[in-house]
């Protein structure tokens, strides 16, 4: 797995369980309903996937754009697939957006490099 | 059409129509953007819409989530695929996102209404 | 009551029973999170609304705010307090608080108006 | 007067007396800074209008735009300098910047209208 | 003191300084602002500084955070109110606010750990 | 070159590089853009780059400031004129700016060093 793969998941899921062990029940929650909202209904996985990723994306979230593209990558989803996506969020959430749309790009790349191996 | 939806519409259009009719090539060309953004490629036009809907939601501009639902309807796109995305959207901005979420399906409701006119 | 308070408080009933009489699961646990959080725990009521007052006015949601005004008010909250907390919120989000701020202080000045009805 | 431009006025001078009537201290002096920030200085009032203008327009506050092409008028600044500026905001903050957008080419045309009268 | 509580305070306190001894004067009268608007007054530091992390845990200010944090804790608040607070933050702001509450929970930690030094 | 403007201008460049070799017209048109908007016309490339700087400093993009830092550097804009234009983006974007002006400021007085070797 690549460096800039691995130091992602790691530091999420080592917050994430010391941020879980603490007794608060509506972060609790949150992360909760975060499980839940991802799942399929109405709208495919995929779709939601794509959602969740525009959303980080104009809100300008690496972190959240990172999680989104590993579980979009991990959904089947093409590179062209998840572009259209991402011009869509740099469009509507304009330039400063672009910097974010730079280290997606590497994210996705490596992602796919990893496919390979 | 109701008085909502005709409102919006009017004041839209009147608007965009004296903006082009300014020489700024900046504006024209984002105007111009806008609409090959959203044309089918990768992905198709349903998600697409969707995909501005959930970023306008996020983003906290009503008259862009307007739009985007005016749009997602003329596609057909159902109210559970719309409260879906509009979910998503709320779990990831925020509770702020609540009030827009109220005009949000007031606005669709008037849409559906009129589909049965 | 005064019709600016009326008008808040009816369309936001109003649209808050529809939506929730939809089928959305995410949204309704969203809404039932959002009356969970504010309930005394290791803060007291009082100093959970003045930070979902300080939230919302950063984020610059008006209704957000004139909510957080209407059950701060009803919390026993002197103006004094809340125009302090309304200070913070504006040194940390810029004067683009500003005309958020003068909304608020008309919504708040109603809301004494009333208590002395 | 345009009854926009009135409205407008009316409210905002009418709000800042009761807020600066109040005696928060902070408050006080961020309007006092606010006055000074476009002082000239190393740059001069035109471009520091300009400047608050942008910062307006990407953060998408309606009111503080109309504040600055009030005093950007008053300034004698031009309609194309202002829709240059304002181009370079909708594309740094992007399509949800549209809106604003909209009803600022208004309150623009309606100031030019009044200077004629 | 840990690396992650000591790289923070020096580029702050280093970069805080050079910022102060340019001789722009807005700046000044901010960053003095900046010190007043905490002041005990009808509320008291605790519940400000509380309000100052909710408003930079929402605004998704990282340094900011950290901030308040460190002088939350010198103020003797505890990881449950904190935490409370920043439920309260990761509400309002969404599941975008998820990997700064991560950031947060870890400086936490740190500066308790530092108590116990 | 000092290391921290170049390893922004590094990554800057590769990334820009290979997300442009991607065939996504829209994200093509949008760096297209950008280029244009910033040359001269009713305003002066001075006054667009401190619009573009103002635009990312309040939206809170430094990789944004980076850039308009090191092009207002290259147009011979000086640091008073610099520091007046960040003033107003932290008076209109509010305290929550201050970590951005602290890098920006850094980053600034390393293009001045740069200048002088």
């Amino acid at each position: 797995m690549s460096d800039l793969i691995k130091e992602f998941d790691d530091y999420r899921s080592r917050m994430n369980e010391r941020l879980l062990s603490d007794d608060n029940k509506v972060i609790k929650r949150i992360f909760n309903l975060d499980t839940n909202a991802y799942m399929p209904g109405a709208l495919d996985v995929k779709t939601k996937e794509l959602l969740g990723l525009v959303a980080s994306a104009v809100l300008r979230c690496d972190d959240c754009v990172k999680y989104h593209l590993k579980t979009s990558h991990e959904q089947g989803l093409t590179k062209a697939e998840i572009m259209e996506a991402l011009s869509i969020a740099t469009l509507v959430g304009g330039t400063i957006v672009i910097p974010h749309l730079r280290r997606a790009y590497e994210f996705w790349e490596e992602l796919e490099n990893l496919k390979i191996d």
